[in-house]
């Protein structure tokens, strides 16, 4: 393995995941992960730019940097590339009013997003939120469309908490084209879209990123 | 198109799907197919053999057969081929026990099945019970396993109720396999073996039957 300064040569920039990497989430708001308070402390003392990219989307940003700060991590809002605000961005270009199915925390993301009369559907992890009574009625909302929109926050597949695996939005994103026979638009991560908004908020291009 | 006699000619016997096909479900237990009540009664009065075949998977056999009796049909509990006996037999065969994702309406046909400690999951169409919670359980069984197995009994993408379109099995399904990296193994239609079992217990060959 080539030493850290061979490997970092003509890196500018740093993009840190969150959750499952800075902190676990769980029971109180998750536990910060062994070493990464004083990682990140570390990274923001280099010449290094640093921006947080996460597919965190059961809540806020604010929300988020709000925890991760009480974890004792130098972040601010600012520093966060999120899907919701990413998804808010694309509605609003192509004049989409979604039907949300998402989680409470990050419903205020939404507030300035008409959601009458919807002609999309949006879902981002909702935990509990995906009930049957809420998938079934973002499903009939895609079966009345013409030609329905599907968009997914995200595609993970789980993720950890302090209290073991959770289904995360990918297998409901499965479920919902399945039963409408489409493909969702993912935004978030590992769409390149994400990352490049991500790199460019940080003014950095894709070679010198980390 | 064919007349009926030169289209049944060499035909033995009939297999009736229920759901949809004889009633639609919903409120009330639901309605009658116009018409279907006197096909069934005409078709038993010919000289055809006939089975009911379906994917039923909310209510046991005696609650379907005695609701289809209160609709008006001539039907009983040892003419209807279903998924849930179809996948206790299987289940016995291999000496699998599940963890059970099922309606409580269909719960006691696996009333003999050891669910103890268990080494497979089963889901069927839930309704309701297709809670986050009772999905992460299913999904955390499976992660727990060394070597997953899924079954569904059927896989649906939805079925029409009085009320509108209702999601089925099949995005669920859909939903775990991706979620744990798998492929569901199907009992029920359009699983060929399932066709066969039903056949064989209407004494007919495969293209004696229409």
């Amino acid at each position: 393995m080539a030493a850290w300064g061979e490997r970092l040569a003509g890196v500018r920039g740093v993009l840190l995941d969150i959750s499952g990497v800075l902190y676990d989430g769980g029971e109180g708001g998750g536990a910060a992960i062994a070493g990464s308070v004083e990682a990140v402390a570390r990274l923001k003392r280099s010449r290094l730019k640093v921006r947080f990219c996460t597919n965190e989307s059961q809540k806020s940003r604010a929300d988020l940097v709000g925890l991760l700060q009480w974890l004792g991590f130098d972040v601010s809002e600012g520093e966060v590339t999120a899907p919701a605000p990413a998804a808010c961005l694309i509605l609003k270009q192509r004049g989409l009013r979604p039907h949300l199915l998402v989680h409470d925390g990050v419903r205020s993301e939404f507030d300035q997003i008409d959601t009458s009369n919807p002609n999309c559907v949006v879902i981002a992890d909702a935990g509990e939120g995906f009930s049957y009574q809420n998938m079934n009625k973002a499903f009939q909302v895609l079966m009345e469309l013409e030609n329905p929109v599907l968009f997914s926050l995200g595609k993970g597949r789980y993720y950890k908490e302090t209290s073991g695996l959770m289904l995360d939005v990918g297998p409901y994103m499965k479920a919902l084209e399945y039963a409408c026979g489409i493909k969702a638009e993912v935004v978030g991560k590992p769409s390149p879209e994400f990352f490049k908004s991500a790199l460019q908020e940080m003014g950095v291009e894709a070679h010198e990123a980390q």
